[in-house]
């Protein structure tokens, strides 16, 4: 019979007994049925089920290399972060995260609320299934808690020690690498190109000098602006919903990063499910209509409920100067920009593919859904400081794709 | 006898005793005598002499409280940052700081090179003592422990591991308030307005609304941006000088913070230096001369530097984007004006005093000093993102006081 006393990689069998031995609801459950569902980069994730009774809970447990390669040496620090921050989005944003039953930091593992109720958000829009409250709920969950752990509204001694506790080097080099870095140079030869549009590509990504410029400002203010506590990789592949339920998870890559990273992380995965209505040849009109929206009231509602947040909840008092929180939403927003415009950048040119761009088969549409989405990129990153709601934003991919399509 | 294997606050007879006890070279010393000549606001210092040898050492123990003040309670967790960082700054900058000799933290002590030959620079600037090597001196140490310590240069996992180390939350508290909070608001009732000048103050720096949002984004910055492994507390009562020597001492306020942190608090003390000369009447041109090259050579000489360690130092492939050095050390040298405008400002209006301008004693000649000081100051702030060169900061300062005497 395993131990649990020393860490290693558990398989299913491990992961039964385990939960019979750590959680009290399963302890004396009948038989129990245990499936690796993991489909992140990162990590494992069981699922048990009894049986018997039907209830269900998942374990996460990290392994001490990343997934997708074996370069990619992680600590396994990641998993407390995890569970850390799982919890405490729970108590700013109550109902848009996994509840947390256990961190085990021996096992490297967490236990929490099984969501497999729910969908993945990148493969329901794919589905072009519509969730009517999706743009209040993500809105909701970036402002509770992105604001709410700042400067502006946390006492500074508690947020700098927020910091220290989530200083994330191993997860940011993920990032700095994936997206500030390979997808302008091809630095570590790990970009995949799809062949119709390399040399496109190449000219219009790693040939603009104004571009890389850009980017690597980006780049700075990504590893030294500690504005707030991010989420860190906030795409729709991180997004479970269901009719009436939207939940955020794996935030092993939060750290204290600029806000605009979480928002613009969502701006790009909705413009990705964009280009695959568009240019799969959709004709669900219905759907574009509440995806474009959606696209929009997430900045928008971000905004509305920034400032009102703001109102209710800063404590600094220079944080109360007349005009300051304009500046600093300001600022938020042109990192929004910046940030989708990477997001937008990498996910093509980079290492790591999203289906929505993959699954284009027809090779032509795919090669012009890319140079949309690159086209949009470069209007972010390098007019960012222009963005100053969701319809400028909508408003460049649609002025991007109509300029492409004559 | 008393034993050092618990906390107490010593007297010098404890710490002849400690020194014997600690350090191989006084184990067997015959007379020892001690003296308390700490001045500072926080920590206590004590010189241990052998009256034998005549060799001489510095312990210097954190207490519980600030100096000044028993409102400000701390944490002694400031004397191993002052311990660890001296060692690091001695690494970067060699000769530029003094040498640490044992750090012991049940003692919350520190033992370290005795610097009485030398003398504290503010003090010698006001005697008009020339120290022709001063702005290069200290412009070496300023890039090579700032730009030395910066994501540009540092692999970034080390780097966030000092981020870590060096979070600071009780001293940064300090500088928030007393730096970037009170000056323009008088919010916990300590600031201490020369009452002549009161009403201008009032008028000029409460009343201005603009000074006061530009003030909050600065704060907020300070907050937010781990550019480099900064001093933190850079003003010329930091500096010990002898002909041939600078040593930059008393670094307890370090932490990753804007790197125009330090340059910027040198600038302003050097104009603090150049406003005693200037209006208690004085007419050694030689000395003013060197006092106003050294100001703006400090900032030339400083960019310069920099610029050339930046060629040979850095490592991050986006940081050698052609372009991307001269926007970052823009970005430093606004910083650098609108922190010297920070501390010009609150060394007049806030708690803590500089002894340039209180030194002053003709009532009509304060007035003049601090309206100079303090109009530059805004200039500094408002217009930051304008000063290139040293050339400018004398400029703005020379413009100021022409327009004042007229």
């Amino acid at each position: 019979m395993a131990s649990f006393d020393s860490y290693f990689l558990m398989n299913p069998d491990d992961v039964k007994l385990y939960v019979r031995e750590k959680i009290a609801g399963f302890a004396n459950a009948g038989k129990l049925s245990c499936k690796e569902i993991g489909d992140g980069n990162l990590n494992y994730v069981f699922r048990v089920l009894d049986e018997e009774t039907g209830s269900s809970i998942i374990v996460k447990q990290a392994g001490e290399t990343a997934r997708i390669s074996d370069d990619f040496k992680l600590s396994t620090n990641r998993i407390r972060i995890e569970s850390n921050i799982l919890k405490l989005q729970g108590e700013l944003a109550p109902g848009l995260v996994p509840k947390v039953f256990l961190y085990d930091d021996t096992m490297n593992c967490c236990v929490m609320e099984d969501l497999s109720d729910h969908t993945i958000l990148r493969t329901a829009l794919l589905e072009q299934r519509i969730f009517p409250n999706l743009a209040e709920e993500l809105s909701t969950f970036m402002v509770n808690t992105l604001l709410l752990t700042t400067d502006v509204v946390l006492e500074h001694k508690e947020k700098k020690e927020l910091v220290k506790d989530y200083i994330n080097p191993e997860l940011c080099e993920i990032s700095e690498d994936l997206v500030y870095t390979e997808p302008f140079n091809d630095c570590n030869n790990r970009n995949e190109l799809f062949p119709a549009n390399k040399e496109w590509i190449e000219k219009t990504i790693y040939g603009d000098d104004r571009l890389r410029l850009e980017a690597a400002k980006l780049k700075f203010a990504f590893m030294t602006n500690a504005q707030a506590l991010v989420h860190g990789d906030l795409h729709t592949g991180s997004i479970f919903v269901k009719e009436d339920s939207t939940k955020v998870i794996d935030p092993e890559f939060a750290f204290y990063g600029p806000i605009g990273y979480d928002v613009g992380n969502v701006v790009a995965n909705l413009i990705f499910a964009w280009a695959n209505y568009t240019f799969t040849g959709s004709s669900n009109k219905e759907y574009i209509n509440w995806l474009e929206s959606t696209m929009t009231e997430t900045v928008d509602l971000f905004s509305k409920k920034f400032l009102a947040s703001w109102q209710e909840n800063v404590t600094d008092i220079m944080a109360k100067e007349k005009g300051f929180e304009k500046w600093y939403l300001d600022g938020v927003l042109a990192d929004t920009a910046g940030i989708a415009g990477l997001e937008l950048t990498r996910r093509i040119v980079g290492l790591a593919k999203v289906k929505d761009i993959t699954s284009i088969s027809d090779e032509k549409s795919r090669v012009q859904a890319e140079r949309v989405c690159l086209e949009t990129a470069k209007a972010f990153i390098l007019e960012r400081d222009s963005y100053k709601n969701g319809q400028d934003f909508l408003d460049t991919l649609k002025k991007v794709y109509n300029r492409l399509k004559e």
